[in-house]
């Protein structure tokens, strides 16, 4: 992979630029309004070259990686694409409004991205090579995106240990809302509760056990970033709080009428449901299988394969495009875990109206 | 300490059983209606004894702790005094039922306890003696306790590794609504909205990072138990969900209004109310001073200075009645971490009315 630009040397692009580093990447630049997160960069060797701006960074770029807080996002996506002619992701937890404020003739280049990993420190101080190590990695190629920009992001996604997995972005912010962003608010929301409350004296705060500690541990973190996500993910972490809301409602009724069959019921639903969260998806072992997928050559082809995959979780191991002649059709080839994998995705592509075949690789 | 009575072999009774045994307590009881436990802890050395029936284990019995699930307890108490003229305490973490089902004639020997740990894994089999080691033990006594029967309770809490911690029951049971049992409420909520959200087929449940599992560690856990407790702590926890709705009314609106401010406010907040979790109580360290307190002979002594200190998170590591002539005033000598615990402690005491003396123990 030629350069990388890292715009924000924070925790995650630090992680990036080493993880790239890592898996061969010879050139890693950053940007940074911070002069000491760069100098602090190069020093511990995490970039290989300090850029003064977004545009010194972009020369000769295969890639420019966002890496700043969500606030910030859609200002450095539109300058990144602005100075570059290369393909340009983020690491945002929401992604709809990053997209829609891609101006129309940059559309082809952006695909967004996020990686489902964290860490309890920022900055670049704390950045790990191994951070992005079997993480899920959302990305939401759209209509407009280039098949061979999807190739490389999907590449590098995976040269840094992490998972592909192709989402629409308005279903990406939908579950992000429910799996994330709506737990960060209930978890504050636990916290102040008892923190107003000391009923004779004694402090709710201090008469908690471990598993209070364990469901309030998200609470708290980076105010300026989490107050952003909120707002960037408006829409859907409004509907999430509302149907929330109307989930307590139901049990509140049931508390009231003392309906121990319902809250006994209630109870065992989520046991069940907690066994979905440890369903491992498919991924990659001894025998995996190649799809062949005939694409023609348009954008949006590759980015409707691969989200099709992702949302019925089937996991693309690997994935190369063999262009054909300019408009007519090329291949796409895809790796699955097995075989099982591989005739769900035939079936799923097939209704799309894809020719593909599939054998043992 | 004489033979102690188990009812009710599981995880907690089990481990108290252990506990206690490795604490010297040379008799100890187990009933169960569940033959297999009880031969269970026999066969594992759990109890010294498998009584057919509480009024056996009673017998001679310096305490009757019962340890079956909060629906029952009631009930088995209520048993438990009938049959015997010892301490009887529990360890469900619902109290003020418990308390207000005890008949007049008895209420001088019930005193309600809960002990804030557990584990993942129920029955006798998974019981260990190191389970209460650390914790926090709430102990609820009224102004009907006897005095001996609370020194009892407590020096039987500390001797299983625990911080028995007085506190009055309705304080107890809303703080316990609101960090543990509204936050069960709320992880049992939150896998069910995930389970019932697949955009596009995607599975939220299945694109959740390790924040979310986390988070809903404890969704799920024992229904038949979490709906008891729930009812058996009906009012608390429905005054706990109406506040954490009004709570959450608020952050909707921020979002709505776009009010980054006040969200970074409610982030921030919590992050503060976070290290009050963290805040240690006063324990006994290296100088541990003494109090000498001047106590009436009557019920209710006791349980007021113990739950003022409770109130006032300042643990008392040692309690130790000295009786004086029947009618008159006796010596309550407590030990406390250091000697600004005592000055607390010596404070709170005068307020009520006491007359104490401190001194480096």
């Amino acid at each position: 992979m030629g350069p990388v630009a890292i715009v924000g040397l924070g925790l995650m692009g630090g992680s990036l630029a080493r993880a790239l580093r890592d898996a061969g990447v010879e050139v890693v630049r950053g940007v940074d309004p911070d002069p000491t997160a760069l100098a602090e960069g190069l020093r511990l060797g995490v970039i290989t070259h300090a850029a003064a701006s977004i545009a010194e960074a972009a020369e000769g770029a295969s890639a420019i990686v966002v890496a700043a807080p969500v606030g910030l996002i859609s200002g450095l996506v539109g300058e990144a694409l602005g100075v570059s002619d290369c393909l340009v992701t983020d690491l945002g937890s929401a992604k709809a409004s990053v997209i829609a404020g891609v101006g129309a003739a940059h559309r082809g280049r952006f695909i967004g991205g996020h990686p489902v990993c964290g860490g309890e420190r920022s900055g670049v101080a704390s950045s790990r090579a191994d951070l992005f190590q079997g993480a899920m990695w959302f990305l939401t190629p759209t209509s407009d995106s280039r098949g061979p920009l999807y190739e490389r992001l999907h590449a590098m996604v995976v040269a840094v240990g992490a998972r592909p997995v192709a989402i629409d972005a308005e279903v990406h912010d939908h579950l992000m809302a429910l799996v994330s962003h709506l737990p960060h608010v209930l978890a504050a929301q636990l916290i102040h509760q008892a923190a107003a409350t000391s009923p004779g004296g004694r402090e709710a705060l201090r008469s908690a056990g471990p598993s209070f500690s364990d469901l309030t541990r998200v609470a708290g973190a980076n105010p300026p970033l989490w107050a952003d996500i909120l707002l960037a993910n408006r829409d859907a972490v409004l509907m999430a709080m509302t149907r929330h809301r109307e989930g307590l409602e139901r049990v509140e009724k049931a508390i009231v009428d003392g309906d121990r069959e319902w809250l006994r019921q209630f109870v065992r639903e989520a046991a069940d449901g907690r066994e979905r969260l440890r369903a491992p998806e498919l991924v990659a072992v001894s025998t995996p299988w190649e799809l062949t997928v005939g694409v023609p050559d348009r954008p949006g082809a590759i980015s409707e394969i691969a989200t099709a995959l992702g949302h019925a979780h089937i996991n693309i191991a690997d994935l190369a495009l063999r262009p054909g002649p300019p408009g007519g059709t090329g291949e796409l080839v895809l790796v699955v875990a097995d075989h099982a994998a591989a005739a769900a995705a035939m079936a799923l592509l097939e209704q799309r109206g894809y020719r593909a075949e599939m054998g043992e690789r």
